[in-house]
């Protein structure tokens, strides 16, 4: 299960992401209760420098090695370094959710990923847009 | 590849994007050049009846297999009846894009997928977010 705790050096973040195939990191709390969810992209924008942000093509002039400057720009930053002040709406769903309900939450969140949680919050599974999909189709 | 074009039926662009593992489509034009990319999860929620969207507890008391509804919802509109009016910026690199200009472009867009493109201007190629990550990251 992707999920990744707010203490958790933002490298290793990175590195939870790219070893799995999901499009995102649920953040959980200490007892396994999910708090947000970042998508990938959300990650990148969060550990690139400001430069590359304002204008890509800047990124250009920086040497292909430099794809390092992004580990190593997060530095000693936490997971909890890297979330917005303003934590977005938690796109989770319980074990009862319809596939309905499933869609709506992804959709509002616009982040491909919905944790399914217990009546006690805590995590117990998720849900990519993918399997929704297949879900959804039949595929 | 990945990509559709403006005249497509949304219904099938949905079944175009389940049946691949991409994060998204690339709307391409009659010559295969790339006007825009739609995340999967914009997709959903302009595929979303408005009633979801607002509230994601309403899509509860829908039936399970009310699911087709999304669908159906869509009834004949295409690709193109589906994109925002205000096209946001095309997530496109030329072939010599380094891999930091690549993840700024695509942390711009907020959209996993960037379409690579020739000098003149049709496509060439797509790269995701994981084949970005495994690329930084050697994975």
């Amino acid at each position: 299960m992707s999920t990744v705790t707010e203490d958790l050096p933002a490298r290793e973040a990175v590195k939870v992401l790219a070893a799995q195939d999901l499009p995102g990191l649920i953040v959980v709390d200490p007892r396994n209760r999910p708090l947000t969810v970042l998508a990938g992209t959300q990650l990148l924008r969060l550990a690139l420098p400001a430069y590359c942000q304002d204008d890509p093509a800047l990124a250009r002039v920086v040497d292909e090695a430099a794809a390092d400057l992004i580990l190593d720009g997060l530095g000693e930053r936490t997971v909890a370094d890297l979330l917005p002040r303003t934590r977005p709406e938690l796109p989770a769903v319980d074990a009862a959710a319809t596939v309905l309900e499933v869609a709506s939450v992804m959709a509002r969140s616009n982040v491909p990923l919905v944790a399914v949680v217990a009546k006690d919050k805590t995590m117990i599974g998720a849900i990519t847009l993918d399997g929704l999909l297949d879900r959804m189709l039949g595929t």
